[in-house]
């Protein structure tokens, strides 16, 4: 599947992830270079735009624009983020509109001090919340959920103090949220009760790090503690010296994003336990399993299905498709790098005009043709969203003299729209909404398609159906969505509550 | 004179002034659009950045740029500014780099609110100010006076009320400064005890304004109030209704600055109760009466010389150059436009090769050779700060067929810098610092040249020399400067009181 | 009438010229910087795109870009326009597209050479001109005039010498040219037969200067030649040591474009042998003669009403308003700067809403209350074209206390529109166009209103009126332009000569 | 070794290609987008910038600007790039300042018609050649090769026909050089003598292809047909029905680049008859046998050790470290991706400091530990220049676990300097130049390392060693470079025959 840096320019087959959120509260060392360090490492998350917002002690510092981490910030905008502790931010568009007024963190200054706060995910109330802000007298600058967030904690703030505040917001927002949030000099991190996002703790030399994945810790050479627990606020103590707990809310079952370990996290991310790499190897010995057949080589879709090829490719080591344990004499299936990618292909290009598109395919994807010429070829792609890829690398393998060509998927079917907080597609734009497998396969030419079934990514994941959302590949989601069901007790909380601020004010 | 857009990079013959400020608040109207259009009126006083700050009641908005107010805004940023309440500003470079971490206003967030500040002066002892707040912590963004300024009233807002707050300040900073600054939603207004930089309060239909000049009352199609007075805090009603006055400093004597008269100010802006225009034209008879010369024709320096010189040209009309009454058929002086000045010369304009220089003169004012040709005669300009321009403008008229050339200055000789917030030359470059009126004369090639007595500005301005800044004119300044004499008795603050944060906070 | 720099963003009262050209050919010196300079000189001419094209005897060099001249290059662009000789342009946009496509000079490199082409004015005839040569095979990249002139000429040049490859097209080409032309590195200028636009020689120490306008000479150091006579080329010696000139085409009369004098050429300019600042005050001689009225104060419309304010003003002194000798004891009318001018309302000015719109003229123009307050006043504008301005005007002079506000305008009423190279308005925004003088004089609200008679124009500019291109006050133009009337005898050449290129080439 | 899209702003570990060119003729269809998607095929070779010259039979268009193919081009740029015929040029720097002035292709419009000239390679006596051609006029805009060399052909064209011009430049210049030349709408290639840069012809639909790399051509859905010879000059039919071959120069040895098959070439590239892939998997095999270890698992260093690593670890499966047969049951040595590689860290990335030095390798690549943890470890790189990053991969797998680290490296020793148009690195950076093996070894940290031999490489492209380029491992060059050894006969051509443009032209 393609990655999403070129996602609003071309039509991609692809979803796009909604951001990377950070905080980092450090001892004595200025925090913007480890936050600067941070964003690089969650970029996968968001390309659209970034930011930082650090706080002295006295004052609030804040530098958000659009375009990629190396772009937004220079050596003297590191150098005016004053302070020991901060937040940051990457981005893709979710809600509101595609510009500057929603890059994050978002910012606020009001009566009590100052907030900023990052958001990864998507709440499914915010226009009934911004309504009722908005009948209180709060103008907003977007129409982004953050916004409608930080108001509301800001005013919470003005009567209680910061537990009780988020506490307060976090019973009147419903949707995905991983949060973190700059109280005056204070680094919070919030992640919602389901758990949607991911969201952990990780401890440095000199201080203490909440961040989207894991792989942001790394970067800063420090250690992963744990995952912020659904539900949990965590308050890192000013002087980097550790962090506070408070179990907000808590409920029954979590609702972990599979996606994230399917395709967006990267793989040397650590995510509620589970080392995003191992999980696709994993879920690619069970395509094996599932599905598996024998053809002379078996390629990755690169670079996301390369993990789920490797252990596609293992798997046929030790057992053939028939689950036979493999002869000895018997080397299985050649994994190979048959497809050639090209990285430039970038947020910019030009579309070919309608009758140069079947050969455009191949400005992203070059075959390299004596690994694919006079053989029977198995790809492996992680998902298949649109289906229009797909159908291009059939078409490009078969030109390139592949004598059949095989598909396996590492997912399940995705039928049905993300609401929380992942650009998918549209329900129509699904190639799987409408049509059965073998419709599929027919319409991307391939000899023959497997999907994996969502018993193996649960399984993948040691978690339980129940424990994850799989809105997109069942249509049941574990929020209450307008014109959706739901696959649990679940409504969304009245938002009516008087706030410190009467109308009248 | 030149006047200043362009003086960054080419060496101008001319001061420039630093900044313009204003403050709004309006009953229900939105102030974005009223304080761009103020500040469009207060461009001349700073073409370097420009900024708003704004109040909707619940948080603070702020746009600040690099640039004219015409490239700093759009329609888009306007919209975003909410709020009813609001300050503004235009600057040129003071003290502190000439880059976009000192445009204005300097906006802090602070854990008792926000502060916005714009600031139009310099101080004298901003240096202790710094080390002093930067001892207990501070971190300062920039090395300008407005920041320090801003820190100071935000720690005593702490816990000092407003009113207490600047006080504390005032008694703590030494200078030249007329301050706009929006607390929270709450507009108000500082002038220093000198009243040395002007600052006035207008009427609008459905507010008040504060603004340096009352140009931008006009523009707002507004009712100049009065000046406010040297020492004075103006606070804004919120809701437009009014405001508040409260004199907190109070000296014998004020330092109006007079070259603000002379050349920085707009003819049509009233300051300290004198309309520009006319005290130029005052000027301009005084000049006559101290100094003029029958010649055949009185040219302007466009445009700053225009009303000097038509006051000039007017007086001459009634008495001759001995002071006897004019016979009636002789008409005076003719008074005509003899200089072509091009408006585009700008900001970004190449320099010519040394042996183009005094060709280049021509780009900027080209002679009408019918109007000069085999005639003598007077050029009026307002100052002649290094000498360069004056000395080319006498070789252009020369050149065009003058037959003589008597030059008519409407101020007194600029002998020594300001420390007062203008941009004016270092000593070492003040043509009039080591030479005498002759020598001046013999440098710039003059037939003539007369300045204008310190004694005819008192007049002018209706006003006691003692009453007035005119350290650029004697050397002697208002202020307590290291390495200067001052005119009057004062003394700096010594700054070491232990305000609220403690260094071991 | 405000000048035309603020012309597409908002709805201006007034015309805005088209364009600027220059040419020079120096002996040994780089003619780049001297080109730059020139255009400094001609930018009222035009704002929106700026360029320079030079040959080094071996190459062509280009720079052309969008913005003022000042923007446009930088001290290196100047350094790599190698050559002695070149050719620059500024502009505003006439036919075609406002967008860089059609900043000029147009250059064109084809088989035998390369081609370099400035131009001012308008055709009539571009389009039959375009298609002919696209059916010939010609790509255009813009839809303007100029790159058909350039591929015309080009096209006679693969087969004939540049005298008459250039005789040729100008024999197929119907309406206003002046022209600057690069052929390799030779310079070359040419007229229309009509002599419209204006275009000039002038003589700089080491080489010669062709420029729209005497200013561009005059900054150069430079003496005025004499005009470029209608109808001629002129090719400049490669070495600056003197030029050739060619009578290619003549007629019977002229149509120069009185307009120029009126409003868009520098005061301090000479065409066609007159100084535009003598006509403009003989202009207002001719307003005092003609409509004369004895008020309180005569203030200009500045910039552009001051020289016509000046003259009549001066009249004013000499003879009453009845036209007899005016009494040594009556001083006349006094003239006075009543009107102040804000320079920085420019390009990217943000209009007021409606109800702001009244007020905003004030950002403008602000009266100078101490001139107006309790007087009768006469205001002086060079020219009305929709009205609107004039209406503000003189209600802000109500405003501001006139007891009555007579207008007096320096040209006749404007009542067609523009087809030879100004963008003046459509026949139906002209106010003119439908009106009386008193139903105008309703509209604006004037106390009375006079206009300039066509002869006193003919007469100030020593000119026959059929020598003049009066279309605009008259609706009778020179040219032959579909659905208008004509005042000579005049037809378009037809566009059908084989040329060069076959179309099956 | 890290790719150089980087390469300016931080000191990389690796060299940087200096260009890739294109050349395309059609029969019907506008060549301005083929032209755009090759050199997106081609961006690898050169991201500092991109252009497009084109002739429309009757002009030359050309676009050309700093930065990305994606980010110079737009829509609208490719519609005004007219024509069939066209070029195209994507760069790094090589000789000549990093500014747009070298930005290519060069294009030049001089007396005899146009031409435009795309460059990849390095001349070794461009200097001599600028200062005879400055002596004879010529006025330089750049200090670049390509200009000289644009320079010399048309110089030679205004006497002589197309070949013999290209011909007496190729007898004149001396270096490296794959030219692709428009002049007027003619496309020609060049490829110097001794083939030192790759350029192919290809074949599509509808006309003919010159490109640096085949994988170009594939991206256009068309065929590769040859290389171009080294000598050889290639001329496009206009009409894209074929192509004219010249062999104007022949010598008895190529020195072909085998760097461009270890590491500029993109895998799926055909150069001189080599695919480049299985080049690289060669190199890999003939790694293990000539220096394999047995470990637990070998990883490459991504991307560019990836196909190195995947031949090495397929020897690996059939032979033992000792070459001896492996054993049925042992699967030898695992092949796994352990390093992941953060694709955004780019070319504004600002460095960390000092003490953050040894972390910030962790933010390019971070360690998958599941993979590393607890094992013996061999990565596999293409080459070692500076020595840098190996150092700090090595204690990164430390870190991470590794028990042992052991280095193969695809390639021998680099240790003398390119002068063929190689961005590499000076003698005194490149760790071999002045270290043995063992040496190297213990400054980067590792267990054990092995480089390639000499033999290998040209055994791996079926090629003698008198026929590649191996100066940069050997310090024999074959060119005559000043203060190096040549490794066969060869001398510089003396350059002073008289041009066609006499001093005194």
């Amino acid at each position: 599947m393609e990655h999403g840096r070129d996602s609003r320019r071309q039509s991609v087959d692809g979803p796009t992830e909604k951001c990377g959120v950070v905080g980092i509260a450090l001892a004595d060392r200025p925090v913007a270079r480890p936050l600067y360090y941070s964003l690089y490492a969650l970029q996968h998350r968001g390309q659209e735009s970034a930011g930082i917002v650090t706080h002295d002690g006295f004052q609030q510092h804040s530098h958000v624009d659009m375009g990629l981490v190396g772009d937004v910030f220079d050596e003297s905008d590191l150098n005016t983020l004053n302070g020991t502790n901060g937040i940051g931010h990457v981005r893709y568009p979710t809600e509101g509109s595609i510009n500057s007024c929603c890059a994050q963190p978002f910012s606020v200054s009001f009566k009590s001090g100052s907030l900023g706060l990052s958001h990864n995910g998507n709440l499914v109330n915010a226009d009934e919340l911004r309504d009722e802000l908005a009948g209180l007298g709060h103008a907003f600058t977007s129409d982004g959920d953050t916004e409608v967030i930080a108001h509301d904690i800001a005013r919470n703030l003005l009567e209680d103090d910061l537990t009780d505040a988020v506490k307060r917001t976090m019973e009147r927002i419903h949707g995905s949220y991983s949060l973190t949030i700059m109280h005056d000099d204070a680094v919070i991190g919030v992640r919602d009760p389901e758990g949607n996002r991911p969201l952990c703790i990780g401890e440095v030399e000199d201080g203490y790090v909440l961040a989207s994945e894991s792989a942001a810790i790394d970067t800063l050479d420090g250690e992963l503690v744990r995952d912020v627990r659904p539900g949990e606020l965590v308050v890192l103590n000013k002087d980097g010296s550790g962090y506070e707990s408070h179990q907000l809310v808590e409920k029954e079952n979590t609702a972990h994003c599979f996606f994230e370990h399917v395709y967006f996290a990267r793989p040397d991310s650590v995510i509620d336990e589970s080392l995003v790499y191992d999980v696709r190897r994993k879920l690619g010995e069970k395509l094996w399993e599932e599905s598996g057949i024998e053809t002379d080589v078996v390629l990755p879709v690169p670079d996301s299905g390369r993990a789920f090829a490797s252990g596609y490719a293992d798997a046929a080591g030790d057992t053939t498709a028939d689950g036979e344990p493999r002869p000895e004499d018997d080397d299985g299936v050649e994994f190979a790098e048959g497809l050639m990618k090209n990285r430039y292909v970038g947020r910019t290009f030009i579309m070919p005009t309608q009758d140069e598109r079947e050969r455009a395919v191949r400005l992203k994807l070059n075959p390299i043709k004596s690994t694919i010429e006079g053989k029977t070829v198995t790809i492996i792609d992680d998902s298949i969203v649109r289906g229009t890829t797909s159908n291009q690398l059939v078409e490009l393998l078969k030109d390139a003299g592949a004598e059949e060509v095989h598909m396996r998927v590492g997912s399940p079917q995705i039928l049905a729209p993300c609401y929380m907080g992942i650009n998918m597609a549209t329900r129509e734009e699904l190639i799987a909404s409408d049509k059965s497998v073998d419709e599929i396969r027919q319409e991307i030419g391939a000899d023959s398609l497997s999907y994996l079934s969502i018993d193996a990514i649960a399984q993948s994941l040691d978690s339980e159906k129940i424990d994850l959302c799989l809105g997109c590949v069942t249509g049941e989601y574990p929020y209450d969505i307008d014109g959706e069901t739901t696959d649990r007790e679940v409504s969304r909380p009245v938002v009516s509550e008087p706030g410190p601020f009467a109308a009248d004010d």
